[in-house]
């Protein structure tokens, strides 16, 4: 076993879109585990839109990542040696174990992933994402058969399984997405019943009242921006729209201004909600367990998109805000 | 008995705020009732923000006024003649009979008046404006005993309501109003634990801040814009905005642009939902009963601001739009 651990720690602020520059990879000795501790060796690291706003300093749900931290993000991994009760050697696990090869940890931040589970999913769809878009989608938005669900970033690790999700439920899944081979994607693989390319329609509004003939029931936002501002007038009374993300605001270093919008909420008797995950951590195993039985009955697909190499993280990331990715985007860290 | 009516029609769109050249008063034949039908003499005529919107031209929750049409509105009356058997003359009844003196309604667009109530509050505190105000907050926002609630256009008939009922049910209530007087009448005389002037403050934030110090946990809308901008930020996790009007909104004749706010709602879980009292209908009742005991308990004040007269009806409204109004705006019909 190699003795020493490949770290990504942040060594500046980013302005605007992350920079690989904003990262640097150090080499560290490898730690040993003290008691109730387990050293894991990542084998999926994940990047996930969510890490932008934790690089920026300021109060929010979570404190930021400080200049010199190893990067937050989820890893999926074994158990190399472990000094825990309830973990033995190679063991699969996820946890919050940053951007590394290697990471010791307390066995109360490990969560064991099933033995018949690919380990790579404990950080797409059997994981943070897939249960985003899982409790985002029906808890927010409690989608009626029938009703017409709007899904932005439709491709992508959150987008793919909530248009999905919302086809299981019987509603009519619209996707938005940015490049024609997703929109491909999510309609011939994923099963949308149809979706369109933003970067190339002369009109959100128009492209999104030709596929919704009936209006807007569901708005699943991962994007916000000019793209929601088209959606809220198109809402149906009763409207409802789940706010998971706002990746198109995410590196913007001022407020960007937009049309003012909460009339519609008063004449649509509609509601906009955030949310985060974690509020449904005693629910997760529901989520997990009705996941697990529709990807096993073939209602439910993902795609990965896999960079290599720990070295490879940041750019991994920045590719992954542009939208260069279909699907989850991981990095695999070993060989 | 006159055999005249006076109306006031519409003639032309306003553009930006009405004007009163906007309005003609008309004089025209008395109408006599039909089969089921009341000729109803009006005593106060209700003038409300939601009117504007209602002026424009374009598809709502409810078809806009059209030019020649008698201006659409809630009156208390008492009945003149009846051909409906659930109806005598004398009985005090509130419909939507629009800016007139008298107007004929079938028995099944009117509601009794309880003798023991003041007609006016019929079309105040115990009307629309007051049951908006319940079921805003209450369902919308279910405020939670030692929260903090703000509530803008506080001393309207809206907005007043609000704040008391945020008392009553445990909640700090911190008004937002437009002069030193309205400040000083939802304090002194309706009990709020703080205002301030959205007039003379150098900074909405700061002075939300200073008379927040927990944050927000329920915003009441009444007025969008600028104001609500600045609320946004200081919403705590779980925060409720109830959308009920956006008057800083409604005299705009094209979008104004803010600042988007989406974010926000992920990072505080929050949710901003509209509504219209109408979906309560079958609930107004509950609403109804539960205000009249705490009127009659000291508990729940109103104010009144008086015009005379039909044909000051379109100067009531202009003036309400700008804010000259404390507590319910009300046209008094009779001498």
């Amino acid at each position: 076993m190699k003795r020493v651990n490949r770290q990504v720690r942040l060594v500046s602020r980013p302005v605007g879109l992350p920079r690989e520059s904003d990262f640097e990879l150090v080499e560290r000795p490898l730690k040993s585990p003290s008691n109730d501790e387990c050293l894991i060796r990542g084998e999926y690291l994940s990047v996930d839109p969510y890490m932008r706003g934790r690089l920026r300093d300021r109060k929010s749900y979570a404190p930021p990542v400080q200049i010199g931290d190893v990067m937050v993000g989820g890893v999926a991994g074994r158990v190399v040696t472990s000094q825990h009760p309830d973990f033995s050697e190679g063991e699969a696990v996820v946890g919050n174990l940053g951007w590394q090869e290697y990471a010791v940890a307390n066995g109360s931040q490990l969560t064991k992933i099933p033995t018949n589970t690919r380990l790579s999913t404990a950080v797409g769809i059997l994981g943070m994402p897939g249960i985003t878009a899982y409790f985002g989608l029906l808890d927010i938005c409690s989608p009626q058969p029938g009703e017409t669900v709007v899904v932005s970033g439709a491709a992508g690790a959150v987008g793919s399984v909530v248009g999905q999700i919302a086809k299981i439920k019987g509603c009519r899944s619209i996707g938005i997405a940015g490049t024609d081979q997703k929109v491909q994607h999510v309609v011939e693989d994923l099963g949308f019943d149809a979706a369109f390319n933003y970067n190339t329609t002369d009109s959100y509004s128009r492209s999104i009242r030709k596929l919704c003939p009936d209006g807007v029931d569901c708005y699943f936002d991962n994007v916000g921006g000019a793209i929601t501002d088209s959606i809220i007038p198109l809402l149906n009374t009763g409207g409802r729209v789940s706010v998971c993300g706002q990746i198109s605001q995410y590196n913007l270093e001022q407020t960007e201004m937009g049309p003012r919008f909460l009339w519609h909420l008063i004449t649509k008797q509609a509601k906009i909600q955030g949310f985060l995950v974690f509020a449904y951590a005693d629910r997760y195993q529901e989520a997990l367990s009705n996941m697990t039985k529709w990807i096993a009955e073939g209602k439910l697909h993902y795609r990965e998109t896999v960079s290599r190499g720990i070295e490879n993280a940041p750019r991994a990331f920045i590719e992954m805000l542009k939208g260069g990715n279909i699907g989850k985007q991981i990095v695999k860290l070993t060989e």
